[in-house]
């Protein structure tokens, strides 16, 4: 069985839609259990979510690239995580990220980089798309992976598309294919 | 003459000591002006620090290193500045930046390559400290960059050491040889 | 006057023709020269390149991004100019860079982050784009800056178009800007 | 069992003390084998060495930092490894690394997250040194990782120090105990 925290920001609704997708792809893992934890407009988590943070086998992050980087809620989110960071708490969980902003390049790598880095504060093992790109001349926005994000998921959304048009069918194909990943591989870590 | 904003965020008084030094270094150059806007405990700016960013030359960013990153009140402010930058306000400014943290690396190349990331989304001009490292033998933490930074300003402050004990000499000599560095050129670039 | 030295590797002839942009751009500005150095398949230059870099008041880095770097060429490149680099010989030059890759993302941004890296490693003062990104709705490969870059020109060429097919239109044009930006402001840096 | 791949370059011999305290590490667990490949100065694998990549459960990369990054000798081999990535051919392989320079912290972050980047190209799971690092005041080069990195084993070599005398003890620990890490989870990923 894998046990898999999902704990993510969103601003405007389109990062929440990408971590919809995540967790329909872990959940199409038989004796997956996904909890959702929703940072808020205050960089705060819902209760309870510690602990579920404490028992999980793999931890997946999730923010907006907004400046170039994480959203300032998730990196509060973070930088509270030194508590359990200071015994090694959440050592050897998988850990997995996503990003969305508005530009196809637009600094997404900075964000999932930085997302890497916190992981590997925490001695965490990372797992990333394992996908190649769509790179070909006929691919486009349905095409999983056409964003072309190695390390994570990343997620175009125009700055004028509502969540209801963006992120399209290929990022969530390609954030769904994600979660199916983490789920797969946090049972095989977790002994 | 050379107009500066200093903004940074400083959680325990290393990062503060830090800025101070590079305060000093600027106002060794004749004619400079440095406006120093310290982040607060939620994020937020002084009163009419954005009006002192808008009208600078030259910014220099600085946040100790928390969880592999900025600080989320420093990077609260960094996403603020999405206010100036939807009009590209703060173009072609000079920028520079600084961090502290207790290890020897301590992934303060992150923090720096994000305020690196950040100036860039702002369309500004970087520069480093353009030194080289302190890396003989000999070399000790009262060497000029013994820490060995080049895209900015880097500091050791062992976590049992207060601000009166770290940074040390040697961090403390880069900082002001950043901030006249950035004193220097400012004018040059703002015509 | 501007004195502009191009360094790039080409393996396909897709960042060639990005390089041409990019020298295009520089000589639309009034008294400015380009010498244009193009790096061989065994990471070379060619003769009386290392005297044109020693001169130029500003360095424009180029390369594709190949397994998420820059091209093993022009990192020979690189660490071959740890010869001037020993006496800072390239120090306080205007350095500003560009890539090219297959996908839309496809680890654009960690080859500009090296490139930068080289830069501070030389004590040079680095340039971007200065652009906002074409990110809503509407726009397309024919627009300015639709790839996203900020600390550098980045371009995408699917893998099955040749360099007569791509870089298209937008990428060029973002070149072309960057290469006007280095030569307006190398002059104001090289007092 | 464990079967790994130590893929490393060395230009004067420290990098290669490293690469022998992590292949030390890896055998200290039991039924591990270690398949040593040193990259020549060309940037060439010793005969057989591609099949050894191509049988491994874990592939740990190492360079020393140049310039800011790997040298180019190990990009050269990174940029021929597209050959097994066009098929995917070493995804969830797991993955590790470790660099040196002569700087505490010398762009060695660079390094080690261009090692990331590389294994997530090839859709590998990175495994980091889940330590902690040594920060307080009576720590010193003799203390597991005094260095302080996390995402993989960083070392210091003044420039005047023979490979007899440096990496130093600590360092050499935190390579030992990344390889021991590494032969501890190859075997749970390789199901």
């Amino acid at each position: 069985m894998a046990n898999i925290a999902l704990v993510y920001y969103s601003g405007y609704g389109h990062t929440a839609k990408l971590a919809k997708a995540v967790e329909e792809g872990a959940l199409s893992v038989e004796n997956t259990v996904v909890h959702v934890l929703r940072i808020d407009d205050e960089g705060q988590l819902p209760d309870g979510a510690w602990k579920r943070l404490a028992d999980a086998d793999a931890v997946i992050y999730g923010s907006p690239t907004y400046m170039g980087g994480p959203a300032w809620q998730f990196k509060r989110f973070a930088d509270t995580s030194s508590r359990p960071w200071q015994d090694l708490a959440w050592k050897d969980k998988l850990a997995a990220g996503f990003t969305n902003s508005g530009a196809l390049n637009g600094d997404k790598f900075s964000t999932l980089t930085y997302l890497f880095t916190l992981s590997q504060q925490h001695g965490q093992i990372w797992i990333g798309t394992g996908l190649p790109a769509a790179n070909y001349k006929r691919n486009g926005p349905n095409d999983l992976n056409w964003t072309g994000g190695f390390s994570g998921a990343m997620a175009i959304s125009p700055v004028d598309a509502s969540p209801e048009e963006a992120p399209r069918k290929g990022d969530l194909d390609t954030a769904r294919h994600l979660g199916k990943r983490v789920a797969q591989f946090a049972g095989r870590i977790a002994l």
